[in-house]
């Protein structure tokens, strides 16, 4: 019952074809986080600078169920920074710039009222970072980690290493075929099985997610969004893997079909994230509503 | 429970990353039909030329359920060639050579005893040809079309004119935004249903596929086939259609539910189609290896 995130606490600048929006609160840990609050308790593990806005802390504190005190304020430092633009399709963007701030630094420190968490995310970020946090954690049933294009160019060595430590990993199309040279999303997987963990959730954005766990293979669209819902795609995946591992936190055990649920919840919490810029949208909503759009969901999914 | 199907025959040459068949049996109608038949009967409105190999011939009459009695051979023309080559990820293709032949003639006749048929499949042609052979079926129940870019660019009036004839479109992503300028799978089709249909199929290939009915939405991923799985793609839409149409031509009613349950047949039924070039994995396969397929993307798909 007792989810850690690590990961990135951000101040975000986006543009889409609709709109823009600057200096919001964003980075991995504050989406997957808020996701996850709908299912179970989180506890956050972040570090931000001197410069976060006070207004940023009041939007994570409408999440009930996310616990603060792992959030570091580090007053000489600069809080972690991005910006975005998304091309007409919503489906692809570019970075406009990316200031590391905190995140080049020592990682955040652990408190220890969350030493015994059971179960834990590692949001994108350095895989020598995400291993040395796991290390502190040794009560862990369930470690998930999510990376990225960066790491897998960059620190390959220590990604092959933290892959050899966690259950399950969570990547993008595109980084899935990077890691593994293999352009099919289920071999791809498969491939990443050989490199340690049980399960690798393959996500695909607009087109759904695959899952290939050690027990066979599981397949999922996206919630069918109409246009006029895609306001912000930003934070979708993070809020995917919160609304997951907010589920399973919660389930006996992980099996095939545990995570079969939890690709589901994922799937829809994360639909209502692309629904407003930032986090404005989840802000809004309640468990009610994600019960709801899951009815919606299983009656437009189902199969056969 | 009569399903009948006009479209083009042709012969394929075809290049993957993996390997190259050369005049083998192609076209959308040959498509359609072998999977429309593990469904129900199928009659074929097509014309080939004198140069259609034997053995073409030969690999059609393996499908038993597939009647060939409107299949013109116009001994003076040229069967309709296409040649194209599929990148690396076997998701896009580039057109080496289109030879159109008889398809430049006079459209196939269609022999009087199909003129009763009630399901009927405009498989990819002129809007304007499609137009005057569904004027020839006055007993039709469900008419559905497919359409391409080509259409879509330089016979718009005439494709407007037969998307209020028909009872339903299916098209692919590129398509949909094409036809409608919204880049967007769900709102795409909604658009699409304003020009006239009761529904509309947008085809996603290895991502699966959106139906917007007027009665609602519906998504469905595609079957998650391994690399290996995946020697050649041509075909899979229309054997998508081929088994999308089957079902349906059985179906006590269109509604909702019923094309749900129609898209999950055309995407089990696709997914043997793509396992080899051209028609090769259909004419080994029976209806048992269907149905065991449908049990395991039931699974598979499940959510939550």
């Amino acid at each position: 019952m007792s989810l850690l995130v690590t990961g990135t606490i951000g101040i975000d600048t986006v543009e889409t074809p609709t709109g823009k929006a600057q200096r919001m609160l964003g980075g991995s840990c504050a989406y997957f986080a808020a996701a996850a609050s709908f299912h179970t308790p989180v506890r956050v593990v972040a570090a931000v600078g001197g410069d976060w806005p006070a207004e940023h802390r009041t939007m994570l504190s409408r999440f009930r169920n996310v616990d603060l005190e792992g959030l570091e304020v580090r007053p000489g430092s600069k809080t972690f920074a991005w910006s975005g633009r998304y091309f007409d399709n919503m489906n692809e963007r570019e970075t406009l710039f990316t200031h590391l701030g905190v995140v080049e630094e020592k990682p955040p420190r652990i408190p220890s009222k969350y030493a015994d968490s059971q179960y834990i995310f590692l949001a994108n970020t350095h895989p020598a970072v995400q291993m040395e946090l796991l290390n502190h954690l040794p009560k862990r049933k369930l470690a998930v980690a999510d990376t990225m294009d960066l790491w897998i160019n960059i620190s390959r060595p220590e990604l092959l290493q933290l892959l050899r430590q966690v259950d399950g990993v969570v990547l993008n199309y595109s980084e899935a075929e990077q890691l593994t040279g293999v352009r099919n999303a289920v071999t791809a997987c498969r491939k990443i099985l050989d490199m340690g963990p049980q399960f690798a959730v393959n996500k695909k954005g607009e087109h759904g997610a695959i899952l290939v766990h050690r027990d066979g293979v599981a397949t999922m669209p996206a919630y069918p969004a109409e246009l006029h819902q895609v306001v912000d795609p930003t934070g979708a995946g993070d809020s995917f893997a919160g609304g997951m591992m907010g589920h399973l936190a919660n389930a006996p055990r992980f099996d095939l079909q545990s995570l079969q649920t939890a690709l589901a919840w994922g799937t829809v919490t994360a639909s209502f994230t692309i629904e407003s810029f930032g986090l404005d949208r989840l802000a809004q909503i309640s468990r009610a509503d994600i019960d709801a759009r899951m009815k919606l969901f299983q009656a437009a999914a189902r199969v056969g």
